[in-house]
């Protein structure tokens, strides 16, 4: 099968819950094992069909795993795994699904026992939903899930974790660690540093006039603070960098505007906008989001 | 009636073709009249039902209006004002739908004849479309019309152009003009600056990972150049100041990353979160978009 005969998900949220979905619906693993901390959450990933049984032991959960796939949010991961490892037994992988790689899999991998393998993984799927009651066992169909294998990754390891992800929809393909995480600091972590500091700065008293132009932009600034916090933390370095650069582009535009060169902001304009239509065609709805504007 | 018995409307697009219609199908108008400048344009807009006649000839147009609606784009409507307004009848009515106000209603109202009103308006409603094409009679249906008179502004006018406006389904309200164009510069035009710098700064590498952080904070990056240097230099002063104040908020930002003062920056996070929800519930299908995110 392409899956693993027996597959223990640790956070059984939008995520993990939604690839346990996926798993049992496509028949890619013979038993799928929930570990949690709150009782409740673990019990409606049961009865939605996520996972077979659920328990809060984590060692005891992952004992008998093919394989054990770590869905918590970044800051856990490391935690999670240090739990799990010695009690995972030989021939079993371990893998996650954060969306920073490099500190994560640093960590994960100076504590790997013998005969234990860890596949880095990133599926970029997800919403600013959360929790196990919006997932769904199409959220990965056409989704792509980025393996950063490193060289302690061996390479049958890496490819079975890749056979599972293609079994449940995923457009699978690698990266390396690095280049992973100095994209996501580009087109997912920046973002998320802007969008805050957008609303912010609008006047009390223009917020109830926000349109399309405000809304958009800061859509994501509603994303939980914690968690992004911990990825910000993770991959500081990275995204100073892209901060940077991001300073960079507004001092361009701040001293056309203030020196009124229309022609150097209307090229400014004019990249954006053949980068931003490059974009197209959008996964993500972007036609039927085309809402009002000023 | 609510409306004006001849309406001319000038520059049929998106916004000018929507109120046309909702004008007919109303019944706030016993005749509507395009002007433009594009003869397929105009016999489009009449075949759909936005206006019952056309011509090119803009004084030709406006001489026998009741109310004259300038519906070009920012960067055009004080030079439509000045060919209108010598060929408009005395008690006629002047208005337009620019987003800026204060430097376009000094203009016009400069160069008022007797007998004819002047009623600054700015709908805000509209889309990333635009043409005439993309008209719809239900465009102001729920959205907000903000009328900014002057001490010029006769109250009679005023009270007029907000009921034609109230007559299509708009919440009309009034503010002080030199409010509006900072709340403005606030909420709609500073995005417009910040979009193009955020996909500018993506490596060309980084692009086509795309997802919702990125997709959503530059959707507005791919407005139209031209129609925004427009914007932009009609309210300059305002933007800068805007500009400013984010500039300020990206400098908390950037100093709590690299200083990892956590704790501020998860109080930056906090504070935009709060106020994103309160932007809540969202008219503009916000629930719809919640896409994919990495």
């Amino acid at each position: 099968m392409a899956g693993f005969e027996h597959t223990t998900i640790i956070g059984v949220g939008l995520i993990g819950g939604s690839l346990g979905l996926a798993l049992k619906q496509r028949g890619l693993a013979k038993e799928v094992v929930g570990v949690g901390y709150r009782e409740s959450t673990l019990e409606a990933a049961q009865a939605s069909g996520a996972i077979d049984r659920w328990t809060l032991d984590l060692a005891g959960g992952v004992a008998g795993a093919d394989l054990v796939v770590i869905c918590t949010p970044v800051g856990m991961v490391a935690a999670k795994a240090a739990e799990a490892l010695p009690a995972m037994k030989p021939g079993s992988i371990l893998t996650d699904v954060a969306s920073t790689k490099a500190a994560i899999t640093e960590q994960i991998e100076a504590m790997l026992p013998d005969g234990v393998a860890f596949v880095p993984a990133h599926p970029m799927a997800g919403s600013e939903k959360r929790g196990n009651e919006s997932a769904r066992a199409d959220l990965f169909d056409g989704a792509r899930v980025i393996l950063t294998p490193t060289e302690k990754t061996p390479a049958d390891a890496a490819e079975a974790v890749a056979g599972m992800w293609r079994g449940v929809g995923a457009r699978v393909e690698q990266l390396d660690i690095n280049a992973h995480d100095r994209i996501v600091a580009n087109i997912s972590h920046l973002p998320h540093l802007i969008a805050p500091a957008i609303i912010n700065a609008a006047d009390e008293a223009a917020l109830p006039y926000a349109a399309t132009g405000l809304r958009d932009t800061t859509r994501i600034a509603a994303s939980d603070t914690q968690l992004w916090i911990d990825i910000f933390k993770d991959n500081r370095a990275n995204l100073l960098g892209a901060l940077k650069q991001f300073l960079k582009e507004m001092e361009s535009a701040s001293f056309a505007l203030a020196h009124e060169d229309w022609d150097a902001l209307a090229g400014i304009l004019d990249r954006a906008r053949s980068r931003r239509l490059s974009l197209e065609p959008d996964d993500d709805g972007d036609s039927s989001c085309s809402g009002k504007s000023t």
